[in-house]
């Protein structure tokens, strides 16, 4: 398999994760993406090097005002007195306040949602490098289907991840919204309806978000029941889109611990529901943290549930672009990564 | 001049203030009261204990569910694994994320708009207790106005302070809006229309929000300009209430380093407005923390500044309730409210 991949992405290297009161070490770090890339040139899989396209496949899908910040915030928060060397909310726009933001503190609050995507020196750099990679991808996809390959498929090695992303807001160590920007690219090239598929264990929000009032792609996650999981505000089954979008969103909360055979019996149930939907390609935002192994645990996924996973998608037949999403550092990750990508390959052979 | 105080503030005694990235000690501290009781009892005036009210004057202002989560969330908080010893948010709800929340991490970021209202064992009762010397306050200088006394006037002295705190959302150290339950406990006592005049140097957004579309309370707050100083998405001069509250909430945002001079002449602007709507009754939200010592620093404020402040509010002639709010610790703090009680008795004898 064809797997695209930049080193830019080590430019952002995210230290703290405030998390019920504690600060502790991000577990997004640059050595994902070490061991993805590993595990993939192990399993004898191609590397295609992104290509640089600047911030305008991402202003397809992302708030000019919050791409400034992302940009340009680090700068402004280096000239406050006492900062720390991460941008971290701790004031936040809401329900109750609501002016635009004007000083960086502000500007924080109200474009970062939780305390889970700090922004550092490098962040612009890696969040556009992981962007690239799923452009670089979306581009080979498009490439083919115009030479009439409906088969194809890629693998975007992003870093680091998008889908808790919004138009306009980070959270949950996500800055551009790789998958959204990926499916954009597609519709941009002549895909006439996107399918997003989000296997990540957490509910991909920012995706919701931006496609909630359109009809032209199709957002569908399986991931924990946010009743009691991150992101908590969003991912029930009753979300099921608005206006043009209304009924292009579909959402499977999965109770704690679900098995393999569970899960993949969800995964049929989803894969038919893309299928009226009649996409001229599909993105996976393939988080791999639905692990057993994970240590952000929510359910029991094995390594060769990963293998069918793939396997089960891949028989759905669209072009596909697999987006990488979540999925931290354990003793299973690389090899549910090589599973994932041997099932889906395998039953396109 | 009368002091209404009790000891159960000290139930209440946080730990963290994230602020920038950082977790350092939160300044809202017990011996805040201590200071500010011991340069009232060094100044002569008379204490009185608090009376026990229960929740009831609070409910009359709060949100169900936001009491529910101040009484009872610190013991769903106990059962988290790996809690900390406070509650603090770190996924927020707001315009992208808005499902009620169910998961008390959930509560926590819809009930918590900041880092600086953290919740331990004994918040609640902490904050009851506040409320309480608010309300015995209001009840004493009820039945002073009931027999007659329209020159009434006394000091509740409050922590932890109340006018960040929103009908349903606590935050800046406040979790029940002891001056607007003050306020509500005058209107339903009879007092046909209550002004709140705000001169803590921080935007009183809690009271705003709680009576924005109120035309019986008008909310009067002078503070550092929110576009640089928190809380950042309220208190600027263009919200002016709604609907029935339209034209009853003032704001006036004071530039940096505002000196005697300057703030003075502002309060005797508010002061104007004030009359114009003819108040039965006026509450002070009393912050010292514009003082030119407050760790908090903003504002220029001196001490001889603050008993200026008292004596000009006192010459509007209102049965009036001072009801602390912030102001923290500095080598002024207790001279500072002795200097404003001063100035206010001083104009009324």
């Amino acid at each position: 398999m064809r797997v695209v991949y930049t080193e830019g992405h080590a430019a952002h290297a995210p230290k703290r994760f405030i998390m019920r009161g504690e600060i502790g070490q991000s577990p997004e770090k640059p050595e994902r993406a070490e061991i993805l890339l590993t595990a993939a040139r192990e399993a004898g899989h191609e590397l295609i090097a992104a290509k640089p396209h600047g911030v305008g496949p991402a202003a397809r899908i992302h708030d000019g005002g919050y791409l400034d910040f992302l940009e340009n915030g680090w700068a402004r928060w280096c000239e406050l007195p006492n900062h720390a060397d991460e941008i971290i909310p701790n004031v936040h726009s809401g329900r109750n306040m609501h002016q635009p933001p004007q000083h960086v503190v502000a500007e924080a609050g109200h474009y970062q949602a939780d305390t889970a995507c700090p922004i550092g020196p490098g962040t612009w750099e890696g969040a556009l490098a992981s962007s690239d990679v799923a452009v670089t991808a979306a581009d080979l996809l498009c490439d083919d289907i115009e030479a009439g390959d409906r088969g194809a498929y890629l693998y975007a090695l992003c870093r680091p991840p998008g889908h808790h992303a919004y138009a306009d807001q980070a959270g949950g160590f996500c800055f551009l919204n790789n998958s959204a920007i990926a499916a954009q690219r597609l519709r941009d090239r002549g895909a006439a309806k996107v399918a997003i598929l989000d296997v990540d264990v957490h509910h991909g929000n920012g995706t919701q978000g931006i496609f909630y009032t359109r009809g032209d792609v199709l957002t569908v996650s399986l991931h924990g029941d946010p009743a009691v999981y991150y992101p908590f505000f969003t991912g029930f089954a009753h979300e099921t889109g608005e206006g043009a979008g209304a009924g292009a969103n579909i959402n499977y909360p999965l109770p704690k611990d679900t098995s393999d055979e569970a899960y993949l019996a969800i995964l049929e149930d989803a894969l038919e529901t893309v299928a009226t939907f009649k996409p001229d390609a599909l993105v996976v935002a393939l988080g791999l943290d639905a692990s057993e192994a994970d240590p952000l645990a929510f359910c029991k996924i094995t390594t060769d549930g990963f293998r069918r996973m793939g396997q089960v998608i891949a028989g759905a037949g669209y072009p596909s672009l697999l987006v990488q999403e979540g999925g931290y550092i354990s003793d299973q990750l690389g090899a549910n990564l090589a599973a994932f990508l041997a099932g889906f390959e395998g039953n396109r052979a």
